[in-house]
């Protein structure tokens, strides 16, 4: 590994840097009289050295493979990081940083990826941004493991005193160390303040200790000392294990508040701007920065290109194969994917076992097998439940500090680490990240999932064991009203398939989205094969008429997932008593609701009002689908016992479908 | 503090109740054919020694307050809990056992608090009953400062390897390090394994390390040698801080598959049964227990009751002050507050700053100071919002190591230590836990939150900043699925009142309601006051008619909280036009769906079909109480923006308002 040349710039540059990055955050959180200039002022000086000494970046072109990665996870000082963005050249001008905060800007509140540019991953709240940046450096180390000489980037994560308190920063980091990810270089501010005040009052954590026993390594700084700081950033390049410094730093440096909890989140009032102004000697007026500042800047940005051409060079040089390959993992090039999903989707009413009754689960397991044969990208793993998930495919190993070229994390009990880590993984590039864990404990990783939606990222979450048919482990492990709580989430898709076919089918549909997350749920227990083969991918329209009979329509099942089959056999039941019904499988709620309103008539004609829900969940939410509908679904927390008990308990079975379904039918229109 | 007197039982007498122990787990896992033997094989020997020479309890009177507290946070292992239940002489018979994981029984898959005698709290995702656990903890000690000489009982937590993997066991830790909860002992089964494998594939963390680095004291003992064992327990009886002993353990002791994940989950077969008990010389058929170790265990029950008879004792000779208070605090006698609330809202039009427009965030911080006045066992906190979400109380102090009189927790940065601790501090009992944070963050805490639901706690969340009112710090910080989830949890009340009165009347609710757990939403901006005064508490029953014009009545405004005030603008400049229309408010939509249909259809005539619903959240779930109703609401993220700016863009203005009903009202019954 090289080490970047580093220029030894001149302390009075680098103040008079600090200085202006300082007061952009003192002048933006005045204009909007809104933000956090306290955390800006105090990391400063941290930013000035890094970004001019360390990070390699490249603001004519923000996305290069090859960047080092600066990631904000104390998100609320966002005026630091969109000074940066300004000063280093990238397309943030002076009018964004005074629009700081306002409608339509591109310097939101907290930093937002896909909306300004360097902005690697949207942060605030808090330790997300640390995990998810441990997750572009796991990230960084697969693609090394393919990719010879490409991929040896940094990954420099700011974390404050509220990041390392979220239980969140335990778990990431705790698979750091066990990954030894040397390339992680995490500059913690240090000011020993939180908003009710010192941290003292909530923690006599020694923070060199803890990261210590994660098998990390740790070293101190002065926050406010160029020749500390530098020395420290240095030390932390040639590290074999990921690495913490502490940097000593004061909360509103400069300003009349300094080093309090009241520097925290208040604009500066005029007078104490001049007060700071005083101090830090800065004679110049809001949002003024002397061309000093930036041509000192430009030094950076020449040091960063020179770094990017270099990276070309060495990419162009790769041999054919490893070049291709690059490109097609950049790409997220599905096909020969999609190809043998389609394949098996034939092969299934060839192949004896695939007809028997099994879970989706396990049908998600052939898929996953089937996919991890042809997609470059696919990086799959599971919060310690792989062979409940089933989301290890057959042709993949572990990664390990060792090796990073298995494609398969083991991320511990650590769900919501793992969720944060997927993130980080997919906004690298080049990788489809996939995992799994119960479908009880998406309330474990649900702030990263948020995320996930927010920024529009291509992950898969694979949530298996997802109503009472979990059985025996009872309520604590039996999900009742996490699917609405899925369908709920903006940008994000829910699918809950019947069987193989449509396992199948969502697979499908989820590889061609890269533009939402999605939530594939699945069933711990055996279900019946429902559907018949179709060429065309029913499932893609989140919605779909499974069965019906010919006649006047009397009535629709609704169903999704393990229940699918049960209005399957009320419809036949029915249509021997001559009672015409029709069944409708809505493997996705949210993307049958984006359906043209044409096909979802189609599906469900206003003109049949009589509706049966039928869902092992919460009714919540399904009032939209059947406003005058039934429902058999469940209202409370479900029980302990095996899960055929269960399902009878709670009325699912195809005797009580038809009983609710015939009752619908008899009963007059309101 | 005076120490247990400890019989050193014989080793011989140890081993028969470890293995009866041990068989008690294989024979119950064996006929329900499901659960986890490997845990408690691999604790047997802990718990034996525990249960006979340390833990202070009384079977008899199993919720005597002064009972030292026995958590089972790898709650997979509840076999082990159960065993001990049954041979300690509580209310878990042999035939329990025999029923262990079938409908009904008091012997579910994972302890459920409520369900079975001696099980202090529900357990199973890991992690939560360590966290849980830390909160009976603080509620001891928070107790002890108020009542001389009852409350010294100690808490033992068993956690596994994932237990410590789970972020939520270092924000628990972290902060029972800096409260230096010297009665909390923690016994680590270190087996080092997970269901993955070997530990070390996800974590090479020193767990002694980590623990002291949080200000605990750490040893380690063998988990299969009694003396050593005793030891440890004999060690952490007086120390001045938390303690954690690290038992060195084997999982599945003494079976086949000892020491390997694969004996973490499945039942033995026949075949290794007699494996096991030619190792551990047991000659007993299926659930024969030799009368001996009853015998064993009676020495141990005596032990309890004598200390159990200590305690009253000492109770008796108390001041008789002391004495009612006491009785109060766990009898939550809530008489007084409820008065003074009722004052206050009578004060309401009496008092020109509470008339003048205030956020509702403000108005709780006002029902908050007057609760706290009245209620012994009121006991508040917040996740470093303190000022953000008023909920200090003027007359509360933070509780710290040395004093924790002061009913105020700095809870940190820790939403979901925190919702776990509130439980502990519930579970306790003599204490009514509330807290708060931003609802955006609900999701951090969702888990534990959950768990109040299931487990029917009276804790109460206060969740200020509650939707695109938040403003500038923009969408990470804008809830929009979050009242939807809340609302979709069963047993969960969710209130989100309009303004000073409506808050007055939730508070009200809320300290009436004694099963269940209350989210209180609540806004960061001002609002107008929309109510009048009332005698009767108009939200206690979720939904009321707010306002109406004499009339025929042609539609129907629902809103809540924020919104509300829009629909009464509304609807008084459409009587201008002559057009009637009615304002409901509901600001608890599950409350209000459980009164009588009589009621709910004298809110809601089905007659008027014409309905706009007015909420800055997801519509999702509002179409069971508007079927054909117009909504506006918000379906996407929000954005970076002063609020009102927010609230204009996303249509949440008289104007829309309007325009929307007139719209609803022209529009032909389908």
């Amino acid at each position: 590994m090289t080490l970047a040349p580093h220029t030894n710039s001149s302390t009075e540059n680098l103040k008079t840097l600090a200085t202006a990055i300082r007061f952009l955050s003192i002048d933006a959180t005045q204009k909007a009289n809104s933000g956090h200039p306290g955390m800006p002022m105090g990391m400063a000086d941290i930013a000035a050295v890094l970004f001019t000494e360390f990070l390699n970046f490249d603001p004519q072109q923000p996305n290069w493979p090859g960047r080092d990665r600066f990631v904000l996870s104390n998100g609320h000082g966002s005026m630091l990081h969109y000074s940066l963005l300004h000063l280093f050249g990238y397309n943030v001008h002076l009018e964004d940083i005074k629009n700081f905060r306002k409608f339509g800007s591109n310097t939101p509140g907290h930093p937002e990826f896909g909306h300004t540019q360097g902005v690697e991953t949207t942060t605030g709240p808090l330790g997300q941004g640390f995990a998810t940046a441990i997750g572009m450096a796991i990230g960084q180390e697969a693609l090394a493991a393919h990719s010879t000489g490409l991929f040896n980037n940094k990954t420099y994560i700011s974390v404050g005193d509220g990041c390392l308190m979220e239980g969140i920063s335990h778990e990431a980091a705790e698979l750091a160390g066990a990954l030894k990810l040397k390339n992680v270089i995490t500059l913690f501010d240090s000011n020993a303040i939180s908003i009710d005040g010192d941290v003292s009052i909530t923690s006599n954590t020694d923070v060199t200790t803890r990261f210590k026993a994660y098998g990390w390594v740790v070293t101190h700084a002065d926050g406010h000392n160029y020749q500390s700081i530098r020395k420290a950033l240095t030390w932390a390049q040639t590290q074999t294990k990921p690495s913490l410094i502490i940097f000593k730093t004061t909360i509103g440096y400069g300003g009349p508040m300094a080093g309090t909890a009241k520097a925290h989140g208040s604009p500066l009032t005029p007078g104490e701007r001049t007060h700071v102004q005083q101090n830090l000697n800065w004679p110049y007026s809001s949002f003024e920065i002397p061309q000093s500042v930036y041509a000192f800047c430009k030094t950076a940005i020449k040091r960063g290109q020179t770094k990017h051409q270099q990276w070309q060079a060495t990419f162009e040089k790769l041999p054919q194969q490893i070049k291709s390959n690059f490109k097609e993992r950049l790409t997220h090039n599905t096909d020969k994917a999609q190809t043998a999903l389609q394949e098996l989707k034939k092969e299934v009413f060839c192949n004896k076992d695939y007809q028997k009754p099994q879970a989706t689960r396990t049908a998600s397991g052939v898929c996953v097998n089937t996919i991890a044969q042809h997609d470059l990208g696919f990086m799959s793993g599971s919060a310690d439940l792989t062979s409940s998930n089933n989301t290890k495919p057959k042709n993949y190993a572990p990664i390990n500090a060792e090796n990073f070229s298995g494609n398969y994390i083991h991320y511990g009990v650590r769900e919501h680490g793992m969720a944060a880590i997927m993130n980080g993984l997919s906004l690298y590039g080049g990788l489809r990240p996939i995992s799994g864990t119960f479908l009880a404990f998406v309330d474990y990783l649900k702030p990263s999932m948020r995320l996930s939606a927010l920024m529009a990222q291509p992950v898969t979450y694979v949530f298996t064991h997802d109503s009472i048919g979990v059985g025996e482990d009872g309520p604590t492990h039996q999900p009742v009203e996490q699917l609405a709580m899925l369908r709920a989430t903006p940008n994000l898709h829910t699918w809950r398939p019947a069987d193989l076919i449509e396992t199948i089918e969502c697979w499908q549909t989820i590889l061609q989205n890269k533009s939402t997350p999605n939530a594939l749920v699945l069933s711990r227990q055996n279900l019946p094969l429902v559907r018949q083969y179709t060429k065309e991918n029913l499932c893609a329209r989140g919605g779909y008429i499974l069965c019906e009979e010919e006649g006047p329509l009397e009535g629709i099942f609704i169903a999704t997932g393990s229940e699918l089959h049960l209005a399957q056999k009320a419809q036949q039941a029915l249509t021997k008593e001559g009672i015409h019904t029709r069944v409708v499988s809505i493997p996705s709620v949210e993307v049958f609701l984006q359906q043209p309103k044409t096909y979802q008539e189609k599906v469900l004609p206003k003109t049949c009002t009589k509706r049966v829900v039928i869902e092992a969940a919460t009714s919540f939410g399904w009032h939209k689908i059947a406003p005058r509908g039934e429902f058999i679904t469940l209202e409370g927390f479900g029980a302990s016992a095996p899960a055929e008990k269960l399902f009878k308990e709670f009325g699912f079975y195809t005797e009580n479908v038809i009983e609710v379904m015939k009752a619908q039918i008899m009963q007059k229109a309101p």
